[in-house]
This record gives structure tokens, C-alpha cells and sequence, in this order.
């Protein structure tokens, strides 16, 4: 990914960062590299995250998903950092042709679903809307005991029983050494993988976890880490020289001068769950502390007509990032008589978006409302494993300047014991905070 | 719908809101609902959106999609405030059975999609993905001119042409009373509607704007415009005895305290879309002079794994907007003999879901994070219908408070003439400040 932060410059918008400000900031990122270095090298928890392209092993995950290469459809199971990542790769390669192997046929077409909630009616239709003689499992939880993916993958394989279809022949596990999902894959001698040791959820689109999917689908592996490499060999010691460190660097240096909120918004339809990933990513990660920018996911041109009179008009609080994409098919926009419509008949629909986008990035910056541009050359593997990569360096790098913990994530454990013990799996004092709720209840 | 704000008192929460900053509020609260009372009587722009229950006449709507009623497939053509309200309606109902007439039956089953972007590779999948002989049009713009959706338009018709399928037979246009949509209404014959006056898009959810798609799929529109109309009766000079009002009222003043943030997180699949109306409808109608929260679309139980750590870790800029359903469909979580998951195989997904929602709003609580609870029985159209109506009321209210213009979004215009004077259609300044971008690129 390029990286322009013209934008984001005190001398257009405000808040904004002089070049004086960043040229403080990049000693502290010169230091903030030399720690990610040093995490990398050391085989660290998380800093492990940032050595996934030469860790990942592609011939490992064909192999484990080769009983069910050729299925209709996958159904992945697993929620947050377990389908975030998978999901951001399936959807944004739909219908892509590989990049490294030149073909010009497309992915196989398979069909991804995300079980990724537990709201029944939901998992009840898209359990119904497959054909599940020809569908495969991808079921993925690092501890083996998330309560919602394993909820859901007792109700799958219950309806693949139901079906009378061998849920144990179209199965693929992905988890931790050891745990319930590990012994079940022993049990019943499923082929899996494994999470890797020191890789947070969020952080782990570049292992088996967010590359199951794309396998199954015929998707390019080596161009996903080829590209995620590249990223890689880009980290330096300067923002100003690294895409990665420049985004990280910025967006830091714009909460701190009052930007709180930084909207992601990509300018292609296949970049939308990427917009959901990054919102993981950045939450989880740097929401410590009473610290940490919120992400909001966008989407151009769409939120033009939703969200931008907010991002141009209303509190001076946000930064947006535009991710836009250089190469893609087009499509014309036919001629009509319509006098008041004459001007579309000679553009296509890509030039219309590229026009909005144009449009939309001056509108704020004209307003003095800072944003930032990512630029990819195309969606396609080797693009989307930089962004994948840079994004995830970008997020490491910000969690040093805002020293916090980038790689745990100790407040969501609270509702999960809660959870559990309100579902009489065990004794729990957050459960019977539950019952304490204050009331102030207004009826219609 | 009923709210619960007993988590946004400032008893329990930072920011919160203490009672007798509530009783204060009230009366500016009494002054606002006779303001908004007099704009609904006076018709007053805007103002006549909450006056549509009464306005809007199903038959009319039904007898302009007669001719298409039968179709599997309708295809939505329009963007932000044309499209929203309409999806909301279909996803929120999808599979719902109706609900005045007592029947059993589910709703026809019709597919809907939304063409409300030009991604171009979207478009073509989409057209590519539907049955066109069998797929109805529904195209929408007030104004007739909006490049999206005329852009798009252009290509669906082009799309029906060259399959060989009669497009004049199969579209239905909703639109102002004059401009390109209604010339071209009126020189093919088609059956059409009319955007109602005064009334924005982002309103005009229980409009034609909002109700074609739903009438298409065989939903009760009586039904919702019956739970529409309840909500209007319960508008009434106190916050402590109308939902809607309890809503703005509590969100306001919490944006003052410092929660510029506004986290719509509803527990159901099937109000995912209502969380980006919602966004819309907050963003475009407060974000202005530098005012208005900025709305974040979340998701039950799922974000719990990717957002719950900003929300309850994170600055305390935030309000988390619960959104629960008491009554749906279930489904059986099956038993299993792992010890570590026996306890969820006593449960239903949805008793998971509900323990799940119920413990994450006691985690915020527990660390004093500001949170509403905004309650329906059901997801079905009369429900829904009091849903929409009270969250526009609620919007309405905050902009008296705020002191806004609520109903106009006049930082949108720039971009639109930036746009039409990228792509030829006119000399606009606009358009040449684009090419005055400030650059600071960093490439790998």
C-alpha cells in the first residue's frame, strides 16, 4: 500500500500535524521500530504476528482443506479475530482471477458463509439456504471454548446429521494445542491446523485462521504472503519511508490533537469487511487505558449520502481514511437523451467513483477536515496482504507510541464470565452484578 | 418501542446524567415537543415526516407494484435516505410472518437487493446474480438527478435490454414532481409514486420511499404505519413519559458530557441495516456547526469480540445503544459430552444471545460507561414501524435541543458539484480545487 498524508497536515487541516511535529514524532518512531524489531526477532507475543509471511505455511493449509477443495460452499465458524480475517480475504477476492499465477480464470466461485453470531433465526436461514451435502466446515476458536462458535458448530453439526451428511468427512478445525475443539478433532481424526503461538486473533488473517477460506476457494496463498512480505521488507526506522509507519504514525498524531475518531471508508464494495477487520484491529488493540482512537467503517461513494454532511460539518473530532484501489474492471454507463444526464453517458461507472471519491477527499479537506489516503494498485492477493500487513504493522506501531498493551485485550473477559454464569456454567460474581441493573425505564 | 436510560444516570456512569439534570432538561423538553407539534400541524418541512402514518395510503403503493407483484427478484435502485429505509424494512422482515392479519405465512420470499453504490465489479455481480426476467425495478430519487442512482439506472436498463427483457414492464419510480425520472415515468408509461413533500430522504422511510420494496415482498404495510402511528400518540411534553423523547433527550445531553460517540449495537441479524439508517438519520440530521454525535453501527453478540474493549477500555467519549428483541424464533443448542461445554447444551441460541447482551451491558455498567436500552417486543412490522417512527422522533427532538437545522444536510453539495465538474457536466469551482491537493506521499 502507498500512503499519501497531505492531507492530514496542520497547514490544511485542523486538527492537523505540521511537518515539524512529524519530524519530532519520527525519533520516536525510530525507537518504536527498533522495539517491533527486536519483539520480531525475539519470537514475542504478538510482535510473532509481524513474522507470519515467512511462518505461514501454504502447502500445510492445501493440504489440511484438500478433502474438500472442491466443495460448493464453506460455512467458517467463529467469530472476531476467528472470521474477521477470513472473511476480509473471501470477500474481497470473490470473483478476483489469481494474480501470480497469470491464469485468467477466476476463483472457483465458492460460495463463503461467516457464522460469526448466535441470533437464531439467522443461523437458522443460512443453515437452510446451503446445500450441505456439498458444503464444508471451517471451524475456528484458539481456546476451543468460545461460547458462541461452539454453540453454533453443535447446532451445524447437528443439522448435517439431521441431513444425513457426514459433518466428520467436511470438517476442517482450526484451534490451540489443546482443548475441546482440539480433542474433538482427535476424536473424530479431522484434518487441522493449528492457531499459532504468539499471533493474537486480530492479528492472525495470515495464518490458517484467515487462510482456510481462501484455500478452499482457490485463492492465490503465496501472492497473500508474497505481498504481506513486501509490506514487510517496507519497515524502516522513519515514517516518512514506510507507508505502514507513516499511516500509524498520523493517525496517533491526530487523536492527540483531538481526532478521536478515524472513519474508514474504502471506495470499493469488496473492501467493505475489510473496513470491519480494521475495526477490530484498532479497537482492540489500542482501546486501553481510556486511550485509542474509534474506528467507524464507511463506505464510498454509499456514505456520502449518509455520513459525510457529519465528517464536513460537525465536531472537529475525526479523521477519515479513503482507501482507494487504482485497477479494477469498469463499466460503461450507457448514453441517454436525457439533457440533465448527458454528461454520465461518457464515463463508466469506475470514473464515476473515482470522480466521487476526488470530490469527497477536497470537500473535506477544503472544510480543513484532516484525512488520509491508502492507496492499493488493485484488489487482488499480493495488494491485499500488503494492506493486511501494513495495517496490522501500522496498529503495532501506534500501540508503541500510545505505550499501551497492543495485544491483549483483558476488558472483554468480564462478559464472558458473566455470560457464562448467567448460563449456569459455573459460579461467577459478574453474573450476579447482572441482576443490579438501575432502572429508568420510560413506556410507551 | 420502550428505553431504559437507568445506565445513563450519572449514578452509575461518567459521563452520565444526574435526575435533576433530567427534570431541567424537561422543561426544554416540554418547549421542543410544542414546537415540533406546531412544524407537524403547519406541515413545515421536515416536520410533515412525522405526520406519514396518517399521510401515506398503502393502497396507492400496492396498486403501483401490482404489476410486479409476482416477481422473485426486485431490484432497489437509489442511494443513502432512497435506499436505507427501504432495506431496513426488507432485511428486518425477511422471513417474518405478517402480523395484523394473523396469518401464518411467511412473507413471499421475494430476494431483494440494493443497487446503492457504483462500484462497478459490484454492479456487474449483482446483475449478473438475478434472474432478470423475473426481477422488478424500483428506482428512486426526488430530485431524478442523483448521478448514483441515474448512473446505475442507465446500466440496469441496458442490462434488461440486452437480455431481452421489456424494462418499461417491470419498474416502478418513485421520485419527485418533476425532473428526469418523472419525464421518463411519464413517456414510458410506468407506474410511479411520488417522493412526499417536505419530507427528507432520511425521513421518509414510511413514505412510497421506504414501502414499495416492502409492499413487493408481500409485508403488512397497515401494520407498520399502525406502529408508526402508536409511537405519534405517545409524543408528548415530557421525556419521562415518551420513549422516542426519553432517547433524544438522554443522547443529547450525554453528547454534552462528553459522549460524542453514539454505539447502535443491536442483539438481532435482522436490525443490522436499521444501525446504518440509524446512521444516516443522526449523522446527516445533526452532524452541523460543528455539532453531533457521530454514530457508530455495531452488532450483537459479534462485536462483542471486536469492539467491547474500545467501549469499556477506551476514552469516555462513548454511549453504547442496546437494541433487544423478547420475542423470536429459537433454536436448541444440542448436548455434548465435552465437560468444558455441557452448560451450553442446556440452553437455546437465543437464551446465549440474551445472557450475552445482558452481560455486556452489566460490563459497561460495572466500569461506568454510559449505556441505553432501547426495547421491542418483536421484529415484525408493527413493531418496526414504531421503531423508525420513534428513533425519528427522538432525532427531531435532539435538533431542537441541539438548535440545528434538522432537516437540511447542506455540506453534501460541494462534492456533488465537484463531481458532476470532474466528469464534464458543468463549470463548477468546485472541481478545481480538487486538483489542489496537498501531497506528502510515502510509497514502499
Amino acid at each position: 500500500m502507498d500512503v499519501d498524508i497531505g492531507n492530514a497536515l496542520a497547514s490544511v487541516a485542523s486538527p492537523g500535524v505540521s511537518r515539524a511535529s512529524l519530524e519530532r514524532l519520527d525519533e520516536r518512531v525510530a525507537d518504536a521500530h527498533e522495539r517491533i524489531e527486536r519483539g520480531m526477532a525475539n519470537r514475542e507475543h504478538g510482535y510473532e504476528a509481524l513474522n507470519l509471511p515467512e511462518r505461514t505455511d501454504p502447502d500445510e493449509i492445501r493440504a489440511a482443506v484438500d478433502p474438500v477443495a472442491d466443495a460448493e460452499a464453506l460455512l467458517t465458524v467463529g467469530i472476531g479475530g476467528s472470521s474477521l480475517g477470513a472473511a476480509t480475504i473471501a470477500n474481497a477476492l470473490e470473483g478476483v482471477e489469481p494474480r501470480s499465477t497469470g491464469s485468467r480464470t477466476e476463483s472457483d466461485g465458492t460460495e463463503t458463509v461467516f457464522l460469526d453470531n448466535v441470533d437464531p433465526a439467522w443461523v437458522s436461514r443460512k443453515l437452510a439456504s446451503l446445500p450441505l451435502e456439498e458444503t464444508a466446515i471451517n471451524v475456528v476458536s484458539r481456546s476451543g471454548t468460545t461460547a458462541e462458535t461452539l454453540a453454533n458448530f453443535l447446532v451445524v453439526r447437528d443439522a448435517f446429521e439431521s441431513a444425513g451428511v457426514d459433518w466428520t468427512e467436511r470438517t476442517i478445525v482450526t484451534t490451540g494445542d489443546s482443548g475441546p475443539l482440539r480433542d474433538l478433532a482427535d476424536r473424530h481424526d479431522l484434518p487441522s491446523l493449528k492457531v499459532p503461538d504468539g499471533v493474537p486473533g486480530r492479528f492472525s488473517a495470515l495464518s490458517a485462521v484467515g487462510m482456510v477460506a481462501a484455500a478452499v476457494c482457490g485463492h492465490d496463498l503465496e501472492a497473500l504472503l508474497e505481498g504481506a512480505a513486501a509490506e514487510r521488507e517496507s519497515l524502516s526506522g522513519s515514517l516518512f519511508e514506510c507507508p505502514a509507519y507513516a499511516y500509524g504514525a498520523t493517525t496517533y498524531a491526530l487523536d492527540g490533537r483531538g481526532a478521536g475518531t478515524n472513519a474508514v471508508m474504502p471506495y470499493a464494495e469488496s473492501l467493505e469487511t475489510f473496513a470491519e477487520w480494521f475495526a477490530q484491529l484498532w479497537a482492540e488493540s489500542l482501546g486501553k487505558d481510556e486511550l485509542g482512537q474509534t474506528p467507524v467503517r464507511a463506505l464510498g461513494a454509499t456514505d456520502q449520502h449518509s455520513q459525510l454532511q457529519l465528517y464536513r460539518a460537525g465536531p472537529r473530532d475525526k479523521l477519515v481514511t479513503f482507501l482507494t484501489v487504482d485497477d479494477g474492471p469498469d463499466r460503461s454507463i450507457p448514453e441517454t437523451d436525457v439533457d440533465d444526464l448527458a454528461y454520465l453517458g461518457d464515463s463508466t461507472l469506475g470514473e464515476l467513483l473515482a470522480a466521487e471519491f476526488e470530490a469527497t477527499e477536497a470537500s473535506l479537506a477544503a472544510a480543513g477536515r484532516p484525512n488520509v489516503r491508502v492507496e492499493l494498485e488493485a484488489v487482488d492477493e499480493y495488494e491485499l496482504g500488503g494492506l493486511l500487513y501494513g495495517m496490522e504493522a501500522a496498529c503495532v506501531l501506534a500501540g508503541e507510541l500510545y505505550r499501551v498493551n497492543t495485544f491483549e485485550q483483558p476488558a472483554v473477559e468480564w462478559a464472558k464470565k458473566a455470560t457464562r454464569g448467567l448460563l449456569g456454567g459455573g459460579e461467577f460474581e459478574e453474573a450476579e452484578a447482572v441482576a443490579e441493573k438501575t432502572e429508568l425505564r420510560v413506556e410507551r
